[in-house]
């Protein structure tokens, strides 16, 4: 199962180690606003312009650029002997807050959210349950109380789960011929991610959402708008 | 710089965010001890008997257990119907904790500490400063101060600090041919890990470790032993 090498030197065993490191310099980096900076000024800058744009400090942020670069997610070219920093196309696409296909949502919401109960895992697998009340002090026992703590904590959650139906909603969609299936019920349906890919790939169908009455309230202000036919809702607990 | 299959699905940026989740999977097998059980039990064993044996949740137990396997840390059969785990040999030799080759301060180390202050990178970045206090309430200005606040966090930074020598201590010092040089100071040599690797290798050589008072007095006591000829300590600040 092991090969020689991997006993010699343990680098899968390493890269585990870091993975951490890998996630938290993207999400700050996106958290920071470093890819919409670069895509706002459309040229590339330096580390101490950027610093000053977004008001860190310069030593942290040449850090944090070089590991961005490290990992391919900024490209650097040297401009009068100093570093200028830009998007490459899949950090635009992706991690832009304003483009369509953004990840941003969702990559807060693991950075400041899932990252922090992670930490809790031992607790987590010692207790069998989840660890809200050590991460953020809520002792509630419905863990969908917890996620939903306050309205901006909904909303967070709700652009999240959003975004995933954003990347891969569509390929699970077309995997299948659905078109038999006229009238759809989605259950915990949330903000019609999947609803949406529902309808746009087949014309007939109808897709009725159910969710919790806070989570169908939001949804129909925030993410489904009135041109979208053939979505409904129905509020449930 | 990015392929079209990249902007088409953001594979990597997804690896990326999920980095943290490996880590912490590893972490956590690591600090509840289930590669030290199956080592010591010496035999595939059912999730229900290594939830039982390490007091955790059988739901818990079983669920990081099949995500070992799924990273390749563990192996899993079927027996009666029932998976049964047991280390792959990477994971007996750097994952057990009494394994010379032993990683596991390290991980611990990573998980308790490391992986809380990366919490705070954004304001890391902000600040251009270490985040001991957010981290662990450590408002001191002097970052060793902060990782040696009590005699048990400098034991284990210690060990952790000792378990890179061990792991890549050999390739450093052999990578050049340092015979020539008689007397070695390693300012920082905390340890001695390095210096345990260079008298080895070069019978010629003494190496005197300068370090911190407290980590010299720890290191004599913990760390190198009498038998260990030719490595002297210097304390200092």
């Amino acid at each position: 199962m092991c090969s020689s090498e991997e006993l010699e030197y343990p680098q899968k065993l390493l890269d585990y180690q870091c993975g951490f490191l890998v996630s938290k310099t993207m999400f700050t980096a996106c958290e920071l606003g470093v890819f919409d900076l670069l895509h706002e000024v459309q040229e590339p800058i330096a580390a101490t312009t950027i610093a000053s744009r977004l008001s860190t400090s310069v030593d942290g942020m040449e850090r944090l650029l070089d590991a961005c670069v490290g990992l391919k997610l900024l490209k650097v070219e040297l401009k009068n002997n100093e570093g200028h920093y830009s998007n490459t196309d899949v950090s635009t696409l992706y991690l832009v807050k304003s483009s369509p296909k953004t990840l941003y949502h969702m990559i807060t919401y693991y950075s400041q959210t899932t990252y922090k109960l992670w930490h809790f895992l031992p607790e987590a697998i010692r207790e069998g349950k989840s660890q809200y009340e050590r991460g953020f002090g809520i002792s509630s026992k419905e863990v969908f109380e917890a996620i939903y703590r306050s309205e901006e904590e909904m909303l967070k959650f709700l652009y999240h789960m959003d975004t995933i139906w954003t990347i891969c909603g569509k390929d699970i969609i077309q995997a299948f011929d659905l078109s038999v299936f006229c009238s759809v019920y989605d259950l915990g349906g949330c903000t019609g991610g999947l609803a949406k890919h529902f309808v746009s790939t087949y014309n007939e169908t109808t897709v009725t959402i159910m969710d919790l009455p806070s989570v169908v309230q939001t949804a129909k202000k925030k993410f489904v708008t009135d041109e979208e036919q053939r979505i409904h809702f129905l509020e449930g607990a």
